[in-house]
């Protein structure tokens, strides 16, 4: 076991063991740490009354003992094992071994969470050549003791289970049988034998006939398979301790194969894909629980139940409303009948789709059962996302070609292009496309806008294509490795197969799967129970939710998802425009400042154009805008072809404009001449910029007579001098014009500028972090090249998550405190968002909540995301 | 005046004014800032009792005052004025303003320090047309006098000061007379006339005639002059605040002029070139200052005053020894003879070179004048690449083509080349190269190799070129973005003209200068005053200075200049060695890691010998190896033609390869697929490097019985997993060996690495910290693309020094001292390191003597003046 597990002293008197039953219940289901999920469940629903079959449960400390203890128990144990046991015969009125009416057990793990690896379940423990006579001797004696010799031989004594299934086939054919339920008495009492010597044969030992050792065995088997590498690898991938441990449910055994009075069923209170208010559930008669599993008979609905056994479906339905009052959620449910008798074998609260969590969420607010505050945790603020997207029918078939980053959600279907041109002119002819390329650049943007979905063979889950897809609502599959794009060759090939433009395929970017050919889709719609949520979410949150975006149709989705105004407008995009494209690159291209200022005079009305769509849609909100950021060579062209037009356009040598790109050519473009540089090195490009915006607020204003809530922001600061001659400059243009308020503010997003944040705050009025860049730079981490070592870096745990989708609390969040503390002791009323990747991450969000920032701001897809995450943040934090 | 000035409460007994001379001397040369630089020491040289001329100060207050208070002197300055001047009356007994015997005054600027723009100095100030009757209305008089209005006018009143030399001319040509002083009496006089009557037709105001309104005005001119533009340039570029201010020295004129028992001069009171302790300076039989510095008649040496005056040389010499027994430094001094009566009236600590600096310093201690640690404190670390490198002739003329960084120091002349091939081959037929590149990278090692020097159009004192260079201790001019360099045309164009293969360049990598052709050289040698002082120094300092190195030639130039073990063994330089590079390729090329570990073999018989040859010449000394840090595609080749070649010999086709290398090519490789995380990808590269370390470290013990002091260092850790995974493998393998003692550490790179020191030092038992990348990333600076805007943020101040060069104490100095202080509380004796290019800058130094660090390791040609450094980092934080 760890090293890090060190033995707790053991006192004489502690407790072990916990019985739960009519009579005696030691636990509840506040104590899930102790006894398990399963089993604190078991005890409450013992405790409220519910006929629970009785038992007791060792409790997760005598795991943890077992293991620092080189796999030993607690010297106590026995007697406590010992005394439970006689609690359950005096409840019971039966003996464990008695030969005539013997107590049969079942014994199951439990950990705090369910656990795929962990040991199921022993029933009939018990049972041996003595006590099957007492159990009737019958077919269902001789069944009920060929399952428990099955299940311990595979499980405790590692007998392979197709060895045991083999017997029973050579037995049906030997007997020209077809069914197990053809088997009788004699039957099940030959297979019997032959499993015994089986056991004996394969082990050395023979099958256990003392009923304690068969417990004791059964016990051991469970605390095992704690450490089996499944279970160790499962608790790897989930962040679940080691010191956790796991506890032991050993309970009565019922039958509801019993006869035809007997059944077995699973039960939702609610209905788990709708979440509409009635019973829904199946059951079958005269059949244990893995007969429902199994699938061998169509269990029957509980509607069939209330006809055919009314009285039980009568005392279920109130045990429904029971459980629903008492654990104030949907609930998830076992249960056995035996002769009539309703027995409860388990409860949990129920897994349910996301619009099944709304819908029961907002109506048992109405029905008095949880607050809004309830209401409000309850939702997994991820899933809304099912509720914003097109999703893949999961009743579907599916060819799947590979998998790729789940980049941006939502699923779509076309044909597959590799070339943005392409792509557009298909799309403009009607044609449903899907952009397939090894990564995407802001050239690729008008591709990307055309198509239904994005496909990249390279970049992560911050890469452009990803980034720009989510600012889109558009599915994204990012960094599919798997996959081979060739240009030229105009293929697409994966694992052998090829594919050409014009295929189709089906991308889901909620999983990152990449299917071949034309799949059904789910429409998404905002019903009124995500629309009744969300306001009380908003009702209930602090931090204000902006959103990231720059062209009208983004700030109307942003609105429409309820933004509170932009918080980052990034004017680079508008740039990209085929209309301006040409004068940028002018712009870009020139030597003097002349040059520059001449071609940035034909952008200008383009920009304040730009600003005046903008400002008209947010009317009233705070707009953020960043000053120019990307390094200027992004804007330029790289093929000779797109070099010799511009040259051409720009009445240049295709030799002088090769050679102004390789000049621009940087090593490290995200640590070079962007940001803040730019506007110190090239002050007219950014004085263009200030002028449009003022001007467009000026126009707008004019026109109708709306006050826009100017936020100017400058990327990339580093130093407190940057700003100063930053802000004089734009102070400077404010000055010579008509009167206009704005603040003056910067993106903090190097790790300077979070340590020099007190000093930076003379200067910014407001402060957004830029959660992107400071992740790069605290971690030293490219996202563009994360990816050749971030899937490797997840599975060997060095990240448990992947730092640019959730805020590194410990690294960067230290830089994001301490960077609010300083700016706040310099500048007490200093706004402060976010504006990175991280603003529609619910786990940054809490962090965002708890350093105090104002606001944070996202793409206008993860806007309600954001909301409910802030919402949940905010009172988690109450 | 700038607004953080804040009006002091001025009382009315505030002294403003400070006499000195014989009888009353109110101030000393500790007060510098209130008196200026000159004038604190003609109060200390006259307290001391030496002759000078009698006068006063108006102290910097007075300048302070002026400024803030809208121009206006203090209320009691006139009183305080007038109080002085009776001083000097009454130590002169004579008059200010006296027709008969009237007393001159010189006034002067002074500030802290000397600074180029303010006003030099006044003579004669109290001369009008009838005091010159009074000072003997002879020649001499009135040269005097038409002196006083040339100074003024031009100085005080703004006449243009060619109007008066044209007047002269005028006079000469009219006078058939060649020079100066050929013109007699009456032609002064005439002059005079004329001077009056331009300054009246220039300023519209007569000359005046009033002794005090003309000292007012040489007052009010000094004050004016601390406001020049000029002044403020200067101040501004040297870092000096405005609210220093100037003071105004008001002296009594002493005349060298009056005859020849008269004479001026200046001189130092040792040798300022050489450091011998001789008398050095040089003098002028009956002239003024100014006639020395015009440099119309040669000046005598000392040695000829000695013969000529020996009565004045003798008080003179003994002054010298009174000035350096007092100030304790050789001084530079300015003296006057009026009638053999000997003035002095200047002295400041003499400017000196490197050699003599050290001379003097280590002379002084042994005449009992200073102390050792005074001597170390005398020297500039920085000067001590003088004696390190060859320099050029100072007396040299010089043509200078463009000018660069100053990269590397040092001088080297030879032929142009533009690849490293042809450098290495022409080198190895004895011929001299300056390799000439647009950048350099890892490919060009051979070239620069084989070269003197190196030029770089690309790239800051932080590029490739410059770092290497300074590792190779070869001269370096780097980012000469005047020069065009063209591969293809193989050509070399720089401002018009075209230089070509073959032509000879000359590189002064201290200055940052490229002059065409051959130039004289002075090589360096380490004199035995060199040796005493490093050796004073090693014993004051506490640093311990180690050396960056990985070739047995560095290594040894470590150990020559004092080097105490090696803090960065960079293993990535030893993959370039034609010998492995094409293994090295092919192990990157690997996919499998099966191929990998196949080429990994070769490589690792030749990295356990450079291991054994490091040790070797290291023994006994601790040795830091760095594992494997660059990304790998810096060790693949770019050209068609060697792509070609590596396919042919890898027996891959060429479009494999191409594939291969742009699959690896990255974004941002800076914050790519690098360090740690190639040892976390690609476990087998370190493993062999650790062998091979390992192996090399017994084999040494075997051979020689030497223990190595091993320090493996994994670069670029962000994470404390990352540490334990790594740390684990280099554990596992020295297991599997022979004991063998070793620590283990991590570079502290990345700010999260910085912020995490304290929990990364569980793991960790040394830190070095790479100043240079975490320069990079927490400013987000890529130093190989900031020579485009860092030229112009220091022009604008942003940056007051390159931090690449010398450490950014508030931002990047905060994270390097949370990590040491968290470093230490979680291992009290963990061992703290830098090997950044910081490590030999002297002002760093003493941020990282503050901060505590155990030692430092720079370029083995900056390991004296670390050591230097250091020794004064200590002695300052005594």
């Amino acid at each position: 076991m760890a090293k890090n597990l060190k033995p707790k002293p053991v006192t004489a008197q502690q407790k072990w063991v916990y019985s739960f039953g009519h009579e005696l219940c030691e636990g509840d289901a506040s104590q899930k740490n102790l006894l398990g999920g399963k089993g604190a469940n078991l005890a409450e629903m013992s405790r409220i009354g519910l006929p629970v079959p009785p038992g007791f449960i060792l409790s997760t400390e005598v795991c943890t003992h077992f293991y620092q203890n080189s796999n030993s128990y607690p010297v106590a144990i026995e007697l406590q094992v010992d005394s439970g046991l006689r609690q359950i015969e005096k409840e019971m009125g039966i003996q464990f071994g008695d030969i005539k009416k013997p107590l049969l057990l079942s014994v199951r793990s439990g950990a705090r969470v369910s656990m795929p690896g962990m040991m199921d379940t022993i029933l009939n423990i018990g049972l041996n050549d003595n006590t099957v006579k007492g159990l009737g001797d019958d077919r269902f004696a001789w069944d009920c003791y060929r399952r428990l010799i099955q299940m311990y031989g595979d499980v405790v004594m590692g007998v392979n289970r197709d060895h045991f299934e083999d017997l029973i086939d050579t037995y049906k054919r030997r007997n020209a049988l077809k069914l197990d339920t053809e088997i009788d008495a004699d039957g099940w009492k030959e297979i019997v034998t032959l499993f015994k010597t089986l056991v004996q044969r394969e082990t050395g030992t023979p099958f256990p006939q003392d009923p304690h050792a068969q417990l004791w065995g059964a016990i051991g088997a469970v605390f095992n398979s704690w450490m089996t590498p499944r279970a160790i690898t499962y608790r790897r991938i989930n962040n679940i301790p080691e010191d956790w441990g796991t506890a032991v449910n050993v309970q009565t055994v019922v039958f509801g194969n019993k006869g035809d009075d007997c059944a077995t069923g699973v039960a939702f209170t609610r209905n788990p894909s709708t979440g509409e208010n009635k019973f829904y559930g199946e059951y079958l008669v005269n059949a244990q629980g893995e007969d429902v599993v199994a699938g061998i008979r169509t269990p029957l609905p509980l509607t069939e139940m209330q006809k055919q056994m009314p009285e039980v479906y009568k005392e279920l339905d109130a045990i429904r409303h029971i459980l629903e009052k008492h654990y104030k959620d949907m609930q998830d449910i076992e249960f056995t009948i035996q002769e009539k008798k309703l027995y409860m074998l388990q409860t949990r609260t129920g897994k349910r789709t996301a619009p099944a969590a709304l819908r029961c969420a907002v109506e048992m607010v109405s029905e008095g059962l949880i607050t809004r505050e309830q209401a409000i945790q309850r939702i997994n603020p991820a899933s809304l996302d099912q509720l914003l997207h097109p999703a893949i029918d999961p009743a579907a078939a599916k060819n799947l070609l590979a998998k790729g980053l789940p980049a941006s959600p939502g699923a779509a279907t076309g044909a597959i292009v590799f070339d943005s041109d392409e792509a557009e002119k298909l799309a403009a002819d009607g044609k449903k496309i899907i952009l397939c390329r090894t990564e995407t650049s802001p050239e690729d943007i008008h591709g990307m806008h055309a198509a239904e979905g994005i496909l990249t063979s390279r970049g992560g889950m911050t890469s452009h294509a990803a980034v720009v897809a989510r600012g889109m609502g558009k599915p994204c599959v990012a960094g599919a490795s798997d996959i081979v794009i060739d240009y030229k060759a105009q293929t697409l090939q994966v694992k052998g197969q090829t594919l050409r433009p014009g295929d189709k395929v089906t991308l889901d970017g909620s999983t990152g799967e990449i299917l071949l050919g034309e799949i059904n889709m789910i429409q998404p719609a905002m019903t009124e129970h995500f629309l009744t949520l969300m306001q009380w979410a908003d009702n209930a949150r602090r931090l204000k939710v902006r959103a990231n975006a720059e062209t009208a149709l983004d700030a109307e989705t942003a609105k429409k998802f309820g933004a509170e105004g932009i918080g980052l407008c990034r004017t680079e995009h508008m740039f990209f425009d085929p209309t301006r494209i040409l004068y940028v690159r002018q712009m870009i291209l020139a030597e003097t400042p002349e040059e520059r200022r001449s071609a940035l005079e034909k952008i200008e009305p383009y920009q304040r154009q730009d600003f005046i769509h903008l400002f008209k849609i947010m009317r009233g909100l705070p707009v953020t805008i960043r000053l120019l950021d990307p390094p200027l060579h992004e804007f330029l062209p790289h093929e000779t072809s797109e070099i010799q037009a511009l040259a051409k356009a720009l009445a240049l040598s295709a030799d002088k404009v090769s050679q102004r790109i390789h000049h621009l050519h940087e090593a490290n473009p995200m640590l070079g001449l962007r940001g803040a540089r730019l506007g110190i090195i090239y002050p007219e490009i950014y004085e263009m910029q200030v002028r449009a915006i003022f001007e467009a607020a000026l126009a707008i204003k004019k026109e109708t007579g709306d006050t826009v809530r100017l936020e100017i922001m400058v990327p990339l600061i580093a130093t407190k001098r940057e700003m100063d001659i930053l802000k004089e400059m734009i102070d400077r243009i404010a000055s010579t014009m008509e009167k206009i308020d704005y603040l003056t503010g910067t993106m903090i997003e190097l790790p300077r500028a979070a340590l020099q944040a007190g000093i930076i705050a003379e200067a910014a009025e407001f402060f957004s972090f830029g959660t992107n860049d400071l992740t790069q730079t605290t971690y030293g981490i490219s996202r563009d090249d994360a990816g050749a070592f971030l899937p490797d870096y997840q599975k060997q745990r060095i990240f448990t998550t992947d730092p640019f989708a959730s805020i590194d609390v410990n690294g960067v969040g230290e830089l994001i405190k301490v960077a609010a503390e300083r700016g706040r002791k310099t500048r007490r009323d200093i706004k402060l968002g976010i504006c990175g990747e991280h603003g529609g991450d619910p786990a940054s969000i809490h962090f965002f909540e708890k350093v105090g920032l104002d606001y944070i701001s996202c793409s206008p897809y993860r806007i309600p995301i954001a909301r409910l995450a802030a919402a949940q943040a905010a009172l988690a934090n109450k």
